[in-house]
């Protein structure tokens, strides 16, 4: 069995309080696509926030003196920073130009994943506009998935993918910020190999793998295509959770 | 255009000196599959390295003395360890069970990334056996890639890659550890988004993005399949290296 990735097209601008859900289903329906049991339907975080309402205009943010700080030592836009601060329980690392957190949502990413990239704002002044992350992915994927069970009666699972960057590795990947209705890890530890020999420690991030797929569909730019549609994920859609991607800060030998 | 990712079945256990490429060929034979211009195939690591004769008998090691202390202190056999620190730069890392180290080549990865499961070696005593990473992965996804072309006149990409495990997330994932004929990276900096903002600073893993979505078809225990088929990858497939995934330390701030 194969696993197929096809970015969904005819995907339009989102907007504060569209229905995702109904514009994927009005996007499947002009291909060939029709939705099935065990699909997966993956989006990029950037939607989902529009859909949420989580623009927001730099020019109503004042910031805190902690953040007015923290903008002179990273030579970033005090207002940004304070959105940094604002999305983040923690800093992590910092540089000029980097400010890595630990997010509100619990993983380590950069600048609390606040994008400027394809963001419109209501005036011509787009740049002062900035995107914060969903505030529950996890809860964003399960209504999505139930509305599109309530439409099709299709089971299916849904992910919200966003793209990090990582230690020691150059380039950004797609990584799961939130899912509903697959797995995050696959335990594998326990089952025999090929030689009867028992794995000892192996745990997959199988939606993690799954989301850098998806991010290698969407791309980054003008031609980016926010959804992708996937069949063929080689294990049983059970519940899954972004909690158990996070590895715990003590047992972090990285932080 | 959609990926669409196929494990190849019917691949037998790999020994020193069997022809992979012989052996693609020969599956690709029993499927539907008819080898392209633009297609890449990935192969698991241990294929690679049992190919190439990587094995060692693990009773044939004599662990030196900073191999038996670090032995003690990670409760590790020193024969292993002293295999470790032979295939290492340098060590990043040390906890009880855990050696994170800098592979000779190049990336952070635990325990030099040599693997104990699904090794099989000359006599009953299989768990004496372990594999080491292939010596040059680059040259030897090169090595493949040139035979196919001779043997079909098709020109595809090849890469080998490993399960990793990583900072501040659960679960392994694919990560790319030698490629030929298709990027490591791509650059989108200097783009234009949907709004003629020009991108920042977005250089995308986009070999390791494609890593991560083949192992998460080669599974990891009996039913392993451990070279997949790609097709859609969606960027033109020019040549790319190992070298450009890898960090330099003195930009890394987790090391």
């Amino acid at each position: 069995m194969a696993l197929t990735l096809t970015p969904l097209i005819n995907i339009p601008l989102i907007q504060s309080g569209d229905s995702l859900a109904g514009i994927v289903l009005a996007s499947l329906s002009k291909t060939e696509i029709e939705i099935q049991d065990d699909d997966i339907l993956i989006f990029a975080q950037k939607v989902i926030s529009k859909a949420e309402g989580r623009l927001v205009n730099l020019a109503a943010v004042t910031p805190s003196p902690p953040a007015l700080e923290l903008a002179q030592a990273t030579e970033k836009d005090p207002r940004l920073v304070e959105l940094i601060l604002q999305e983040s329980k923690e800093i992590v690392r910092v540089r000029p130009g980097a400010i890595i957190v630990e997010h509100n949502l619990g993983f380590i990413c950069a600048n609390a994943g606040i994008d400027h990239s394809n963001v419109a704002g209501a005036g011509k002044q787009n740049e002062e506009y900035v995107l914060l992350l969903p505030q529950d992915p996890d809860a964003s994927a399960k209504q999505l998935r139930e509305f599109i069970f309530q439409r099709t009666g299709k089971r299916i699972g849904v992910m919200i993918i966003d793209s990090h960057g990582r230690a020691w590795r150059n380039g950004t990947v797609g990584m799961c910020i939130g899912l509903s209705g697959l797995p995050a890890l696959i335990d594998e530890r326990g089952w025999k190999d090929l030689f009867d020999y028992t794995l000892k420690i192996t745990v997959v991030g199988v939606a993690d793998e799954l989301a850098a797929a998806a991010s290698l569909m969407m791309g980054q730019a003008a031609e980016g295509t926010p959804i992708v549609h996937v069949r063929g994920f080689p294990y049983p859609l059970t519940e899954g959770s972004l909690a158990e991607l996070i590895r715990p800060k003590h047992q972090d030998m990285f932080r």
